[in-house]
């Protein structure tokens, strides 16, 4: 996007401490996230938005060696094909991009949707998983080339899938990849395709979802051996983050937390998404995880997702807190979150984008534990305390080598 | 208190790595948060109840050189003479202490009653200040000479006072200290007068209360002189606890907090003192630059402080939280806190007092930064995020030298 | 109850608009409903509380011929055998029962112990259900005999059962009767073997729960014959008591509700007995039908009941609902309730016991649609609004004859 | 409004049980509320919009004699002179218009434009208080003369004033008209001289604030004199609508309210004119009177105002209930409002147009206590409980005499 020659002064020429360009690659780019993402860059590059949202932008990350928003170029895979400005329109209809934005970049969005290919749909597709696989990389990599790009991330921000049950194969790269040239045998969920793909093209991966991804071992074998990073999984965007923010205060405290109940309300794609249990069980199960390594034990803690369609992106979440202080008395706290998902997803997608290219340009091999805290379940740690991540990042990122070339 | 020849099994024998016992002197000991300490620290002292609540029995401290329990002999000051047992009975009629707790330990409350001494009241005394001071100073000596205590820490957990005018005298303890000997010149408000004694008994001082206290340059050259530490001011609680967790989630997002508005609904003695609205004056500036410190700006953030009797000391607190993220999009947050101010309080009374000891026995001198952790305004810092002030605690307290002799 | 020549001044004399005692038989007489009314009964009666939660005694009902509380003896059935006074004890600890009202009675409890009978257990009882019926309904007349009962009102307070599948007997009273003589057809579940036997008795019948109770043709058929009144279903004392004072004033003001999402969080054996789903969708299905009859159309309305252990009798709900104003904009609710399951329902079944005697006394036979207000799921009736059913109510009490005789 | 002869399909002709048009008069015609009842108006009659919100419109009052939404005519003063269309348009920015509403009436908001005129301002006026009723009433009778209207409504909807000091005039009409002729006598507050002027002009009279207005003995007699209708005050639209829902289950079930505390955040113009505490004193009187009312008893109810501005006209109410059960156990509910004030006050002032013209019509003279359901602090009667409010005004207007003319 804005990468023509006509538009000289938005070029993604390099900057001084990066070898940009950087390419954006979204799978699921035609989706409520990758659209606010897409829009909301193409503002902060026409000056038309701050940056309110981006963690690369604040004081936090001032050393960071992070390609600049316009250096940024974005792609993707999507299996629908409603057009971006479409999709924008819908947003703006339910209050995630204020019109004005969207009247400001609408003229810059066809090129971005010319950047747009289609994805792979498990339900459609007769080939097997190693043509399909080629395909996908091949677009990635067709992408790299017209651009220039000194290296793309790949970013899967499609919707959530249910958990994939174990093959040998998941433990085996190349019994795994033997297994993908069966035209019979969809041996990945397409999230795992995607992973896959994106190593085949030598891509740094992200999954902002609870699907499998690269959550395999096989694939991490992958992107050992092609030598780039990956991160995951399942953006931290409302309860979840309250809740890394707040259980370490009652550990600190020594207040015994007894029960943690929680429920969300939500409409949208994700919303109808959820509302089939077996997608749920994956988001249920991805967050399932953050109370116990918080609080050093199990509490009972219900969680509900409950699909409510007049709330569109408007997700609400009630979270009820009962605990115990000195001498057994009992005490509780409630909080209510009412969030715009697709405004607090969109950008972290474009902040894990500058992080993870900035990993991968310093030689960041497998998974980034560091990136933990836009995770609400982190690759390759048990660190769920907010404060905490938010100091590893800074020391990592801040810490990156901004001259180390691809 | 159990320190009888008859009960050596718990009488304060010095531990390896201090040289307990130390003396605990309230200020306000017949108070609810001063009573529901006295008959909690029995009660682990009976192994009637665990330690929930208390900082200093966690992990996070476990290096730090504190006294056991057991080492700890409390006396007090108090303007009123509510028997000790009569005030923990209504503190069993009002959920704070459990019917159980106080049967076990009735009968050790008698030897905590008989350290008790009648207090400072400016409504009534004629007396210079000077002459208070020494009567003050006199009971905490005789105290620590009777219990042969290694050294005492004076905590006051007495009423919030109106903030105090500024006189010259403040900002010189010479010019003071002849002021206080003018009978017609209340020189100090109540809780300076506290301080000023301990510091001349050789003691350290902790201000749980947002009253004046050592938060004067005389009083802080005084503890200088004296070579004592202190801390304050203010305990952290409730709703500035939560804040303190939350306000830094906020900015480590990048979220921009638009407003943060809060009310508090208590009764009980708390709720009639902050009924007059002097008194709330100090409670409320003691809130009000947590905010600030914490977003680096100001927000709108109007805050009430209601009493409300038949709460007694279940405390509710309301925030509501208006925010911006991405693109301009207003989200929203809103967290009701339902506390029992005293049962949050007294552990972090019994944890002052056990690092504040350990703070004078290492030499620490004047104020004692790293107890932010504890404080709404904490002396000496400006520091307010909950997780790196726990951190500075524990790499603080940890490290502290528990060989040194007093 | 205190009926013995002794206690003459708690005697159970005729009042002179009744023709008093009264008996009140809860089938889940050992349960934390049935002991907290027999314990506040007793406590009414030796003026140790008032009657607050008792709608009988406030002047809406002023003139309503009900049987003073002197007038109400106690039995009942049940299937555990927890002593009266060993679960008062557990109530006292959960805070159900304040310990001065259960020290006050306990000498009274003993007089109804020895009113209570073994109930009917399905996953025991090997004789044909017609000698179950024989059995329970000879317990209630040997108590209405022993005492000179006017007449008695059985109610069942036991835990939820699941919803009965349908049998053609349901609608034939005779063909019922003929199922239950075979001693391996369950024709009926428990619920519903208590009214039958109730109804042979010549007893009101109340269902509290939402079990099947008496809602099947047949035994309304026979409700008819013995010319018994019955009343039900579900006491509506929480959440779904909000709604039916919420809901009507969003349709007054022509406020159209989107959606209308709550969820039940609790403990004690109401909370385990819901955590089985089977039992969770006789409460589900009985609180499901509030909204449409409210709203006037179906709307979304996920709902939740979660068993956590550590609230115990203490139920906290939240609502969240969406609702459109003038020109389609979004406006919404929450509400959170926290009340005390047992102490909501005890005062209402005391309050049915009465209303219940007093219609059967004045001729009323079958359902009782005047005592909606109750119920979730009110027999005879669609109006759920608690105004309406509050003067329908008032209206209905009020006439009663009071004259008439059994 | 939208009279031209070109647009004679929406012309006002007069349906067959009223003698319309009828006209509305809105002093503070540039405001918030009274902006979006014009636009919604224009909306309603254009078919871009549905009712929702419309009391009027529902079946409750399906067989009142009510002008029709093309049979109203609107005029009106202000002391401002935003243009109406900037108004709206910035009514469209903070989410209480939507903008297809306003793209599709914005070229009818012209002709409601040239009928609104400057109104009375305290602060600059130099004319005696006699000519400027003369003016003001001038301007409403030339208004009613050149639409030929039956008659015409005033609606007071301007910002909330100072409760006004009592004055002997006020209980003598003669006093108080002579006290008008002096210039330098501002004797009534400006509500109470548009109420004067509306008599004077022999229009109907409300005051959708809780200011002053005809709240006067001696206005009361002038619209006995005048033989008008008037009503009021200040519209119930949230926190109070919601209380007077709620208050009343509580005491139906007997159940004993100890506290009901509140807290509203709101900002736009009513936010601003309220944290003016001379004028939030008028506010808070006006609210306070509900709960005493309704709960038969004074309870300690802390209440505040707070200006928050980023929150514009979308108020965040809070309220804390406490309350007691059976055997005097306490518990509690909350509640969070999320209105947007001038969306749910437009439709009112629309209803209340339509039901006051409507009275004045079937010769109703002096206060509508009936019209109690739209009110705060209702005019003439004590009666708060909403369901009782709303089977009064509809038992009220049902029954109005449709055929009688003015």
């Amino acid at each position: 996007m804005t990468v023509t020659q006509r538009e000289t002064s938005h070029a993604p020429t390099p900057s001084p401490d990066t070898d940009a360009p950087v390419g954006v690659w979204l799978n699921g780019a035609r989706g409520s996230v990758a659209t606010t993402a897409i829009t909301g860059l193409l503002a902060l590059r026409a000056g038309m938005a701050d940056s309110t949202g981006c963690v690369t932008d604040t004081g936090m990350l001032r050393d960071a060696p992070l390609a600049s928003w316009n250096d940024l170029v974005v792609g993707g895979h999507d299996i629908v094909d409603t057009p971006l400005e479409k999709k924008a329109e819908s947003l703006v209809d339910s209050g995630v991009i204020p019109a004005p934005v969207l009247a400001a970049v609408r003229g810059s969005l066809p090129e971005v949707e010319q950047n747009l290919r289609t994805g792979y749909d498990a339900r459609t597709e007769t080939a097997p998983l190693a043509e399909v696989v080629d395909r996908l990389a091949g677009d990635i990599e067709e992408f790299r080339s017209r651009y220039g790009l000194s290296r793309v991330v790949v970013i899967n921000v499609s919707s959530t899938e249910p958990p994939a049950d174990h093959r040998p194969e998941y433990d085996d790269l190349d019994a795994l990849t033997r297994a993908m040239a069966d035209p019979d045998d969809k041996a990945l969920p397409a999230s795992s395709v995607v992973a896959y793909a994106a190593f085949q093209a030598g891509c740094g991966f992200v999954d902002f979802t609870p699907s499998t991804g690269a959550r395999l071992p096989a694939l991490e074998m992958m992107a050992q051996r092609e030598r780039v990073p990956f991160a995951g999984s399942d953006g931290k965007t409302g309860e979840t983050l309250l809740r890394t923010a707040l259980a370490p205060m009652f550990t600190s405290r020594a207040l015994h937390v007894l029960s943690w109940a929680g429920v969300n309300l939500l409409g949208g794609g994700d919303g109808a998404t959820l509302e089939d249990p077996r997608n749920a069980r994956s988001k249920l199960s991805s967050k399932s995880g953050v109370l116990p390594a918080l609080l050093g034990e199990d509490v009972t803690a219900p969680l509900h997702i409950d699909n409510v369609p007049d709330l569109g992106d408007h997700k609400t979440a009630w979270d009820h807190v009962s605990f115990e202080g000195f001498l057994g008395v009992r005490m509780s706290m409630q909080l209510t979150w009412s969030g715009v998902d697709s405004t607090l997803a969109a950008p972290l997608v474009l902040d894990l984008a500058r992080l993870t290219a900035a990993a991968h340009r310093a030689g960041h091999v497998g998974p980034i534990e560091e990136l933990g805290f836009f995770f609400k379940d982190p690759i390759g740690t048990d660190e769920h305390a907010l404060a905490e991540q938010a100091q590893a990042l800074a020391s990592w990122a801040n810490g990156l080598d901004g001259r180390a070339g691809s």
